[in-house]
């Protein structure tokens, strides 16, 4: 079975709590919990970690890579445009990486619309909610499969 | 049942026929099957069009609206980065909007990772082949529903 | 009796159907009619068309030189921004150009504000909805009187 | 009846008297009186004011506001690209403006194209001459009434 | 006693007339009141001006520095962008100076997030609305001391 | 023998029509009989094809793949900085393609000496008026032998 | 009693130990000390603290908003111009959020001129050395009141 | 005798008095009197005048084509990179201008290299000092003769 | 019998020497060979010449005019994208001016898509190997005849 | 004897282990090893530290300073376009800094040509493999001679 | 007796030959001529060369150090803008050094109104055709005595 | 025992001789005096040249590769950041290439932070002063084992 880590950038531990107009009132731990479900669903094993640490996240990758897993989904929220180290993480993993954005950023007219990650990743999913998430996790599903 | 209109841009009747490196072997008629399965599954009419001319897919478009039409989901291909007039129609029609891309646009250093139709779409998804179609119909069902 | 020509680009055609808070319920057909009674004030002949091909309008532009009319009112819609070969067709014709939109484009902060038409044309008007047709209509007026 | 107030920039007061070939010969004074008849064709009262000062003509827009103007017609001339005070000035009256200029800037290749003013103005109408002010005359009367 | 000016430039005077919602109600004679006040707690003596003329800033700033004041608190309104002569004014001064704006400039998309005067100036203060001023007036006053 | 096509894009169909300082005095038909006794020479079959409109362009372009077409010579005419879509028809053809210009874009000081076109042409010829399209039938006959 | 947290980015721990030329001797320590006294006689509570890393200091945002504070000052160091992360901690927290700078940060040339938290700030302080943060703890006193 | 106007722009009254070390210890007067000795050397007439007025120096160009002057020498001050007005008064008067700056502007590396001026004048002379005055007026003769 | 130079640039001496796969294995020999047939064939007296030094290319052009030469093709080589010196020496002369590439210059993402040549050329042949010369041989002939 | 530090910033630690072909078999336990060795040559001590957290490479700066090191030899990784704050620590210290790269950065098209270090270092090594640390710590050892 | 280089850049041993509407009909013999009467009024030894070549002329500045000459008026032609190697020798000599143009390159529209010359020179003298020269000799005289 | 060349571009002949605060006292004869003294250290054969003729250099690169050298160090000097030629020589020999520096070249603001020769060379060395040359030599024998 197919391991996948999923990981939620800075800030996104606030989903639900603050802003509800922009990313709606689901929490983290339920959009964790509906791609545990999914994740059934497709035979995959999904393991779901956030942090608004780069350090932390770019730790996490490497093990991603250590341990073995066989995908990344990965919402790197203000990370998305600034960090070349996360990016140039998840390329030294060498495993496939899937994008997604709560929101479509590519609405902003701001420094939003370009995103650091998306030329390394596999393909990019935004402005679906909670369900860009879901969304994701199919896609790589497919790529595995 | 929500009606959807799948519309394909320039060139996209040349898939699977020129190319396959980068765009694979899947054809345009195959990809429109899985579509048809894809919307009984969620319960979805989908009609999909082809066309190399930009006035015609505006004319598709307000047909959409005036036909009573649910979403729209659109690779506009080549013109994604170059007709403000696809645009507008769209937005005209105040249909929900899902851009789809077999390629993923944002690992393009030229010209090709700004599209003028995301900006006014509900979401974009980029990179999953054919896949992202399929995707891109969930996406919407699930926004209409 | 002079002779002119009115051209509507894309989209001109839902007029007063969609959006009109931003360009009033007005449609294509009733501001057709006030120009056809203003080109009466102003003894002059008037043919209107719309199409959202700009391949269609460049042909117009042609026929309009061909058939002897004196000069073309014009609102581009979104070709104002992006069509050289109907900006070229129009430098071609030889004919006064008066570029009209109901927008004041000119308040847009994107792409908007500029218009590949405007340094071929002999004068430009927008802002003022419906009206802007008929100024342009009467400034034509004075310039081929 | 309404009252308006039409104001010319620096450098008017030179009309009809240097560089014919750019701006013809009709002079300030001339284009005051054709104003004024096609004030009273329109039932508006009409104050028509040149300075080559920024700030009087800031204090001017200031005093149309106290004395109970109902619309400003305003040729900046070159504070067109560069006054940001004058700007603000006809911002804070909250009355209608309209923008005219004797020549299409917009052919222009310089930074002649741009104007501060367009963004805040109602409409904009250039490249006719005299009858630029004429038609923005005409169309803040449509405006009011 | 030290001796500070506080100029104020173009559009100022209409403070608390118009757009309340921008820059509150508060009017300029008011906060030139509470200047005074603060002044008399903290030792300066104060005088407080307001031009819409650039011109007339400029002789200001150079009686400021014949008359023997000790420093400038400034906020520049529209000039702020534009004025490079105002800005040589306050360079050739050789005095502190200390720019204040009502509204927070930087938040703006536009050219107003950036501005002539800051480079030369000791320090700036944006957004507090009129504290702007008793704020700008208080580092002045540490600066002298 | 080889199969070449010529596609001539919008506005060529008023070659020798309107502007003659600028385009010369030949017609496209013209040019289209010049053609054809080159192709004679150098034992090539050619069809010469123009249209105004983008999309019927493409659709020429994916024929000449399907009719097993050798080689493209085109005019993109104002398509040339504009058109992705036929820039995207062109490469989907694998076809070896010269592009031509009447006359030297490289001197225009605007956006025409940029185009989408030549950086997927096998080369590019400019300045040379109808003569441009004879070297590069010329040039093309070359690259197939 | 309002509750305030100030926040010191990375490299502000070194304050008064090096580069006393550009920051003065004042250590952080001082600092500290002075705005324990101003809080008092503005009878706020006010919590300082002090990171190099950015991940700490989006936690520490995060816990002002968990602990019911009301406002928050900050002086982001060097993350000022690169976290976009930190700037959607801001945001998230929906509290006012006041910007300091020891240096006036406009007069600098290079990218330092450009502020990623200004633009959610309510305010910005720059330029008065230890004073900025004095005056800034007392312009949000005042927006608390 | 041919008359020539030379006109100092904004801060130039405060020449001599402030920042020695930028502009020497040469006052206004002083280079006046030292025009008016090579003004009798040259046969010219000499008018000298200075304001911190845009406005003012416009009406004095003004005057100057309306009294028969045959030639202008003109230091704009800060104008210099942001006043279209004064540009354009000196082109509508059609008389040969001679811009001259005391230092060399081109030594700048922000805006001050960039002059709105220079395009429409006979020649530039910077960074003689005073002698850059002197020189200009000669430079002017030499045209004039 | 007309008499034309033609010029090539730096490191066109290492042609079929090194980097065979960008350039071919033709020399430079070769190709001045097969010039030398053309022109006979064409009735025209050419001269071929190559330096690496951008000043003796200058005097050659200077020396094609002294000489009564009639025309010049030219691959400037790296000088393309740098020496206006060149340009103006080719500009002075007055003659008509070929410029040709090896390869495909308007592929090239980098600085080499532009030429400082160009614009002053009557056309440019780029992209056909050392065909490119062939063309640009025989179209400067037809510009001479 | 002079104490040096070697910082490694993130994913060295990933060096040898994925994309061998763009940084080699080298691990950066190897890399520590030769330059431990090549410490002993020079006389010098030698520290080498690698964190994917850059507030950890800052503590560890400032540590660097606190602990009496005579200079530092730093590859920042990804943090090399990116960190202001560990520019801001490297400039406090008032250290020597050597930046060292394995590959040539300048040869990259993207971001990755620009570093925020190199301004603010004694001098620059990249493209030399792990050679570029050996070369970096002599370079060093010869500016602590 | 104060010695003076005059050097004339790439293309100036052509004027009065070709392009007399553009640079005259005066040859550099000429100037040469003028340049040594003036000079003999002005009590200065002068030498003028000419060269096309930037090697050349980099020699040449050397030889005006080694060999004592106290300044240099230079027109570096087209070498103004794209000669570092020009600009670094005349850097590296100390001398004072005027740049002189014969046309007015700040009316240019293109890249010639940008100096690499002029940010290091004491003067820049433009316009005023050969006089350029003599008024650059007088002002180099001005700075030598 | 391989075979190197070291290439000194414009003005290094200079070096020790003027601007010694900018590149010390030591001579280009010194620096080829250590360069030979470390090539007997490292086995190689070492030969230095200089010259200020970009011709010249390219000459020599030929020649490098015609006569068998192994490597190339070089400082380009104000070459570097202008002649697409001489990179051009340098890539067309296939050789490796060291570029060095004497200052650090990066932390200038100018265009002097942008080389054309690095994106060709294995390596670039700046800001060690001679030093530069030295560890060049060294890299550049590491690379040649």
């Amino acid at each position: 079975m197919p391991k996948v880590v999923v990981l939620h950038g800075p800030n996104l531990n606030m989903l639900g709590v603050r802003e509800p107009d922009v990313y709606g009132t689901t929490t983290l731990a339920q959009i964790d919990q509906r791609l545990a479900l999914l994740a059934d669903e497709l035979d995959l094993e999904v393991l779901c970690r956030q942090s608004n640490h780069e350090g932390v996240l770019i730790d996490w990758v490497h093990e991603a890579y250590g341990e073995g897993y066989d995908g990344i989904v990965i919402n790197p929220g203000g990370l998305t445009h600034t960090s070349v180290s996360l990016r140039d993480a998840l390329t030294a993993t060498g495993l496939p990486v899937v994008e997604v954005h709560l929101s479509n950023t590519h609405a902003r007219e701001d420094f939003r619309h370009r995103s650091l990650i998306s030329p390394i990743a596999k393909g990019v999913i935004t402005g679906f909610g909670a369900d860009s998430y879901l969304l994701g996790l199919r896609a790589l599903a497919a790529l595995l499969s």
